[in-house]
């Protein structure tokens, strides 16, 4: 831990007077792979459980808590869920706390009792990955790191060159040379540092680079077969479940864009969680919205680890690359995985803007998604459907 | 009132099973002139008040409660701050509740104990707006208007094409011919029928022959001289004030990018009435940063109805107009009017952005307003300030 780093922008729920910048939550206690069960001390491991790797099929590890609280009462300092998180105070830009929305009209159109929507866009810098940032920047703060480094070319870059800013620390980014305008620009506002490259892997071999030769805190994966995000980042998405739950909307569908799947872990962790603290009833169905079958294909039998090609303009979700973590997180609350190409998105994107809700391409397909399953039975007229809009629209081509 | 409106989107707040879509809130019995201070009955004054109008100097009208609450609580349905607003429930997208972030570093910067920003560039479509249109929708369904008219090439647009959206209303804007294709797009998206003029009285002509001859809702102001948007808008913005004292961040000096001065005055009026509640122990001092002289010019004794020409890239708070608003809520709070041009303001939003924050032009302008005061002598070193960062930057050109 580290006490005495000048944030640049604080949130008004930590007094500048209160000592510790960056607190870590006192009972988390270490790492446990979501695959194979084991345990290891408080480390950073972007590339995940080693064992599991030795085993040819990488995967993530997870925070263990030694204790969670027993209700969901928001923080009164500090992040809101801090004590369900592994840092309970840090950098943060005002992240979370985004509406949850009722879309009657929708629900009449898909027939179905109750359709909810967590505005997702409303975070920060207008995506959900500020949850992550807040969390996984506080952690490069916490282990003393001099530079962040990620590959990204979308939400995550502005995300993370936004709370590196806030915090201090610099922010190299790997991205595609062709890196859509509005986002390079994002960056260039926040001071992020661009690197450009022509394929996805070049991207990913810099980034390790930087993390092993330089000592650069990665904020995003970096190994072959892709194991999602670092653990610190994805666990700050365990606030969007904890946030919905306590706001009393308990549904029992989740559907949510899904690239390497860090949200839905995120999301499935938390509610994992509270359904053993008593405070769900039941998992609700988590469904990963895909733009060409990846997911689909592993739950059909291929190896997770195959890399499936496809192209799309949903990118926030796309590349050619499954996590266990997505897989796991889907079978586990019985739900599955939704193909949703990018005309359907876009006529979602549509429908939600219809209703004055104007969101990224990928967010759009949840409503596909939504339809596909209640077309095919998965979700029944009396079901209360929740869409996760991961990121406004603004951005988009 | 009118409770059969089928809202295309729900706060999660208001549970659909709650019968009234609209609620007007019980302890609003009327308008007042804030000029003059005559009473008129619940009614729609998009001109304001007839009899400061017949003297030549136009007013606005503001809301008249029988009471208000004696503490500051948020209600638990409907809007948060619904008991200081005309409506207490109505169509709502997840705006307000944004956060207030304390800038330590450039708080040293300045020389000044204490910087705050409140970032309203986190409400739905992106600004402080969504707190007018979320009021303001909320009357135009309540009066079963058919229609939503406006003036405006930027933010107020996208708002109330969102806010019209959810609430099943069409949106006319009246916009300049070359409206920023950030915002054309965004009200493309939400479905808003555009109507583009060459010169702004041009525009205010159409609002005026849209809400006279066809019925139509306004929510901009049409007359000259101007006197603001509508009372039912303007309200609105009491909710930044009241989440902010809530929250425990009572500045000594709150900067605000004006141009019409709406939000100027629904801070001014919620910042009076809590003070009046025992609620805050003395007034903040409200400034209103503008481009160019011309409250500036008002407050060294030109006439408020006089046309104050001058260009800006600022286009939130460009126009050549002053309004006795926010004449008023900077003499009555002990502020004024700080003039800050466009390489100034593009200072500030580099400054910001270095700390994570990117804002539009105007917003970046309140950094430099904030230098001006403390060289100037009327912000002291152990003060607080608080900057409205009024929406976020990616529309600016
Ligand atoms: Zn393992
Ligand atoms: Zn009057």
């Amino acid at each position: 831990m580290n006490f005495d780093h000048s944030f640049g922008v604080e949130s008004w729920r930590t007094p500048p007077s209160s000592g510790g910048r960056v607190g870590q939550n006192e009972r988390l206690f270490g790492l446990r792979c979501i695959v194979c069960g084991a345990q290891y001390p408080m480390q950073d491991m972007p590339a995940g459980c080693p064992a599991c790797a030795a085993r040819g099929t990488p995967s993530s590890v997870e925070a263990v808590y030694s204790a969670l609280p027993h209700r969901l009462a928001a923080s009164s300092s500090g992040y809101r869920w801090g004590e369900w998180l592994p840092y309970t105070h840090g950098v943060s830009l005002g992240e979370g706390n985004t509406p949850c929305l009722g879309l009657p009209r929708l629900a009449q159109r898909l027939g179905i009792r109750q359709l909810s929507a967590k505005h997702e866009g409303l975070n920060p810098t207008g995506s959900h990955k500020d949850r992550m940032s807040a969390q996984a920047v506080t952690r490069a703060l916490a282990v003393d790191a001099h530079k962040v480094v990620l590959a990204s070319s979308g939400n995550a870059a502005v995300s993370a060159a936004a709370y590196s800013a806030a915090a201090g620390l610099p922010c190299e980014v790997a991205t595609y040379r062709d890196m859509p305008a509005p986002f390079a620009r994002a960056l260039d506002r926040l001071g992020a540092r661009r690197v450009a490259f022509d394929h996805g892997l070049d991207r990913w071999a810099h980034v390790r680079r930087q993390v092993e030769e330089e000592g650069a805190f990665a904020l995003t994966n970096f190994s072959v077969p892709a194991v999602g995000s670092p653990v610190f980042g994805v666990e700050g998405y365990r606030a969007v479940a904890l946030e919905c739950v306590a706001e009393g909307c308990v549904p029992d569908h989740v559907i949510v864009p899904t690239a390497r799947g860090d949200l839905l872990w995120g999301m499935y962790s938390a509610l994992r969680d509270l359904l053993a603290a008593g405070l769900i009833e039941r998992m609700p169905r988590l469904w990963a919205v895909e733009p060409f079958a990846r997911l689909s294909q592993v739950l059909a039998g291929a190896p997770a680890q195959a890399d499936f090609g496809g192209s799309t303009a949903q990118i926030s979700i796309a590349g050619s690359t499954v996590t266990l973590q997505q897989q796991i997180a889907v079978q586990r609350s019985g739900g599955g995985a939704v193909v949703v190409g990018d005309a359907d998105a876009a006529r979602g994107v549509a429908e939600l803007g219809a209703q004055g809700l104007w969101v990224e391409l990928c967010a759009g397909a949840c409503v596909g998604a939504a339809a596909q399953l209640c077309q095919h039975g998965h979700i029944a007229p009396q079901d209360h459907v929740l869409l996760l809009l991961t990121a406004k629209g603004d951005r988009d081509a």
